[in-house]
């Protein structure tokens, strides 16, 4: 197989989208903190894209998507054949049998891997050393994210089985968002949880990352058939109908439940139902998008609330949204799975598949969720314990903007510094700007 | 035709980018409102892309792009026979002559009329309940847009007739444009117009949300030549000539007549182009798109101003920039179409068309916009009798979004709360955060 | 060669990309400047938009891209084959040997030229008179950057003499960065420069204007192969490593200097490491572009400190990230080139290409820097001599924004004017709207 010319534009661009939806991310998280931490914030996830891209470039890549298949590790881990990528440079132009250079496909790959690291960071808004979070981004994209690629769309144990991902429901949410728990039960609590009121602090950049993450998720959705077709385009329907019923769905159990309908419930719904047909975009008829996205955004809108009944502060809602909507998504590829393409896997109960599929859908979120939280639990003491993960607490207090990156998100109080209104500059660092 | 990589990988990402266009219009309107409405500004937009993208696969697509031919009706409305869209998951794989996967048509169809609806909530900003707007969305794309995208791209009187409108001047713009109109006179002015400024409180955010609306049109309207073909690239250039000269051209208007030229001035001449090149892009000559985008920049930067001299409270300008955008640049494609890579056209007037398309392409607009208003004024006043279309004026005063959603849009107030520096909080609903 | 549906696919969104980097641009530098002139900031990148898409298509394209074989002038600038552009409309389904529509590859190339402009504008933020950056835009682009483009990439004397630039360090980046020196010296400084703290006023805006820049990067560098093969994926991926290692090598710089890793810094680095692997990234392999972005991230963190200590006010830095970045990656095209698909090339000295690459490697910043900066120079003093081109002080102390273009950018103070709370609106031009 050639290089095919409309594949390749196409994953070209989709790369290019997933890419995006990482500042996306930033600033979904970034407007969910108060003022005083949203640079921290999308600093996380900018530093996510620095480390995982060195990292994927470095070893990733190889690690993931390598065979190793004269060792019995190879269910666990890929091999050493494309370290630096100049293994794919050489071959860029050759057949390789996937239509596109395998350039393309590794950067692609690439940026599920930032945006997963990324996702993580909302369960620690406010409180984390910036050096502590870059250190562990390296860590944990290695020791957890490469090898679940691996198991999962590698060569490793899952897909052996035959577990369905079709974009990443269990490779990136359910992992982000297990790994999001253990760490914030880690790190602790943020100072003055439940105390002091901690609010969106600017709901329009909050709608502006929910309308980058919509729109980059297209090429995370359409993007993983890897191809121009008929699933891709089954994939990106169904995406927009789910992610619309779980936006919907989440405004109205507010509206039943709290009297309001609100912007951080859109953009919150919006994103659970984005997770949740992540998994199966390609494998369901609409209608099994539809309910799919029912189901997550319902569902998600309670669970973001179990926090406070278990007292862990996951800051900004990263489990009650990847992971449970994650598995929501896996799990309903055991009922709902229709390949309607793709007549040699498996189908979902539903469709007469019988129990063996639902098994394998039920048994992936168990896998990487355990794995994720098991060894995040585990880096997050290592760091902890040595470096330390959390900055002091007057730090936080007075906010981790500025003393730790010495700048803070807005200066919105010069406009008239030296004219004629007095302003009172509501993020000034300090008052001498004022000219009552 | 088999399904051709090329268009496929086009139309995916054109359908993605037509998408983003609408959280772009909620940024743009939301801008353009008082602060303490951006929120019920931008859900308006939201709403919008969760109602009709529900409605669109479960009976719009089919009401739109279906035909209905021993009916009668068929002139009118199409049929049932892509009801759920399941017909069109079924047939992904084959052959439909168009070189693209038949989700892919009913995707990118889906954004526009998204993007229709939503423009509509500029008319309206501050003042209507939630739950009437979405009521409304769900009525007004049934019995307004499906039809009327049918008489104009599927089988129905204005296609049999000859109407030319290549990407949604008619459908989506004067359609749109007409309907603001006819809500604005049901629902009534904002308390304290023209009384009190009503000024953006933000800016920067309506140049978001046009950048991102800028960007999205090169899908909107080099999307709908449906093919990577010579049309679609005269579509993109002509886009972008007839929008730089629309903007420049409002500017010079407001240097002139106000002495200042405004970054809202640029935002609405941009607009005010990019509508007004909608139907023709794909028709015209380049200095005939320069020709539309400086009477568009130039005759709506004077439009804007009509609702002052007449007395509704359009208050967004939906009705100076999308209805008149939209007929100046679907009647002069009666004047300036020169077809030039589709002989078979019927040209306009300056290429030897006589006055048969140019009549054809007035009566378009009149059709199109009197449908739409009348209709839009029998649904707004039926909704307003029944459930209520305005929030208490009370509440409006307060503001919509801490009255409606239970939120402010911004908190910057928190950033020195407990820390150093005293700070009012411009948006803080309450002021037992400061610590002055 | 036909018109090649997968080339075509990708030069329409790659174009787009690009065109979506300006309105990022005016969001990056807008971000930077003190609130009271952010939309000055904005309207020169969108003002920059209009008059170099209006000039392009007159007769940029032209004298850029087309020949003039029988004048000796062909080495310094093109003809006039293609004013207005209808040249290539009526060749637009033909065969041209480039795989896509002649508009297109026009439409890829305004861009280009759109955002030189823009670039240098944060040379001047504050204080040039908004008439005067119009007509500046108009001529520069006419003087400067239509012949440059012909010199390196049209039949000029640089592509004759054999120079290498992938996407642009040359004609973009260097050429913008002398521009921006040469402005900022007959402009002059600020008021208050070093006396008054000018910090950015919004880092969330300029983290968003980093994020869109990094997103149409990859059309403006992928983009720039014209086609899609593993050139394409090469330079996509090696864009990628570079600006994450720039935007990383950038913290740690400022970490050891400072104590500090800020969010101007990574937005900074990333826009470092983007330049510097603009003209390599189709030419180098993976290794190299990390090294690229090594050298960008790390020497551009102290060349913005040069301004300081040689006393120009080049603002927003484009001197120290354009021009260093620029020549930064031009030169080590000459060391690293390994033109690993394009075996007919010159490879750098550190390939066995000798010292002639190198040198020519050298010679084109010299050339382009050189002839950008004295022309430039020229320009700035006729338009300060004639028509002024800076605003008088007291208006830009109190601010240019609401003195220029009779607005703020942000009026917040609204939220509670009518309503309960106090609030003392930070960017309020007048306190009546205070009722505290």
């Amino acid at each position: 197989m050639k290089i095919d010319g409309g594949t390749t534009a196409w994953m070209i661009v989709a790369t290019a989208m997933v890419l995006l939806m990482t500042p996306g991310l930033a600033f979904f998280y970034g407007g969910m903190t108060r003022a005083k931490s949203v640079l921290n914030m999308m600093m996380m996830s900018f530093g996510a894209i620095i480390t995982v891209s060195i990292t994927w470039m470095l070893f990733g890549h190889s690690l993931a998507f390598t065979d190793n298949p004269s060792s019995a590790l190879n269910n666990f881990v890929g091999g050493f054949d494309a370290l630096g990528l100049q293994s794919l440079v050489d071959t860029a132009t050759k057949d390789d049998g996937t239509g596109m250079p395998s350039l393309i496909f590794s950067a692609f790959q690439m940026t599920f891997a930032i945006i997963t690291v990324a996702l993580i960071s909302g369960a620690i808004a406010d409180r984390a050393k910036f050096g502590a979070w870059i250190l562990f981004t390296v860590v944990w994209a290695t020791v957890v994210y490469f090898p679940v690629a691996h198991w999962v769309w590698g060569t490793g144990w899952l897909n052996t089985m035959g577990i369905e991902d079709f974009a990443g429901g269990t490779v990136v949410h359910i992992n982000a968002g297990a790994a999001a728990l253990a760490l914030a039960l880690v790190i602790g609590k943020r100072q003055g949880w439940r105390k002091e009121p901690m609010r969106p602090h600017n709901l329009t950049l909050v709608l502006l990352g929910a309308g980058l993450l919509w729109f980059g998720w297209f090429g995370f959705n359409a993007g993983s058939e890897l191809a121009v077709d008929g699933t891709a385009a089954l994939a990106f329907l169904n995406t927009q109908v789910a992610t619309a019923v779980a936006a919907g769905a989440w405004l109205v159990v507010e509206k039943l439940r709290d009297g309001h309908a609100t912007s951080l419930g859109v953009a919150s719904g919006a994103v659970a139902g984005l997770v949740a047909i992540t998994p199966a975009c390609g494998f369901v008829d609409p209608w099994a998008a539809m309910l799919i996205g029912l189901l997550a955004g319902a569902i998600c809108a309670f669970a973001v609330g179990l926090k406070y009944k278990l007292g862990y502060d996951d800051s900004l809602d990263v489990v009650g949204v990847h992971l449970v909507g994650g598995v929501i998504g896996a799990v309903a590829l055991g009922f709902l799975a229709a390949y309607p393409f793709l007549d040699q896997q498996s189908e979902g109960l539903f469709y007469g598949g019988g129990f063996g599929q639902l098994g394998l859908q039920v048994l992936g979120p168990i896998a990487v969720g355990g794995y994720s939280f098991v060894l995040t639990w585990i880096i997050g003491k290592i760091i902890d314990k040595t470096v330390g993960f959390r900055v002091p607490a007057e730090n936080e207090v007075t906010g981790i903007d500025v003393t730790t990156h010495a700048e803070t998100g807005y200066d919105l109080g010069t406009v008239y510094a030296s004219g004629v209104a007095s302003s009172n500059g509501p993020t000034a660092p300090a008052p001498k700007k004022v000219d009552a």
